[in-house]
């Protein structure tokens, strides 16, 4: 099966083969590797073989196929660190700190005690904005 | 088709109706609605019907599914609160942030200045470390 493929993207490099990666895990949608410059130890990318910018980009059936990968990858992962949970991480856009941009999925190991953490720090969703909000969504997604 | 569920879960409770929530999305498998404690403006829930703790306990199949139905879903949030970007986000275990024990991915828009930040103080990944590291991975996930 044929892929989109962008000659100057990084992870189309490492994908033919032309720029070496600490491979995880290759079938014949998805190749998984490991992050040079991990958030945690552990810190693993999983990608499409595909060309496509993010999730705002990629085929559905793409993105599923990839996703479908994550749970086995990320307990092999775990096992390896000794860990339990993991964070999963898509950053889509430059403004959601989208560095490369090949659609990959950041498969985070956390141990209790790390350093790595999201900062949690919830607003309060009114009911009368929430109403309007999700309205506004449900007609963009039908329109 | 039949889900499996929790009669002590609140999204199960959500997904029966007998817990109010503000819908986008409803299909066979897949519910979304936005997150009443929001981290950013249009933060949503993408949840399966099927009650399963998260991504370590899901079957590929089911995070496929729901994955597959998050471009769509994601335009939809973004284009309501007028972002070009957002995270996809799920934590998978108590140690990765994890409250509500039901597969959820987060939607978290993201506008330029917004306050919420993913802290990204990458290390670094040793050759020695990171050829071990991929192997013992390996060996995880053909054993």
């Amino acid at each position: 099966m044929a892929h989109p493929s962008d000659p100057n993207c990084i992870f189309c490099k490492i994908i033919a083969g032309k720029i070496p990666c600490y491979k995880i895990h290759e079938d014949e949608n998805v190749v998984a590797f490991l992050d040079i410059g991990p958030l945690t130890r552990g810190h693993a990318l999983v990608i499409p073989k595909g060309h496509y910018a993010n999730l705002l980009e990629a085929p559905p059936e793409v993105v599923g196929k990839v996703a479908a990968e994550i749970p086995a990858i990320a307990r092999a992962v775990l096992a390896a660190v000794g860990a339990r949970a993991f964070n999963l991480l898509a950053n889509s856009g430059a403004e959601a700190q989208q560095s490369v941009e090949h659609l990959h999925f950041h498969i985070l190991p956390r141990l209790s005690g790390g350093s790595f953490t999201i900062p949690w720090l919830p607003g309060k969703l009114e009911a009368g904005e929430g109403a309007a909000l999700a309205e506004t969504v449900r007609k963009n997604l039908h329109a």
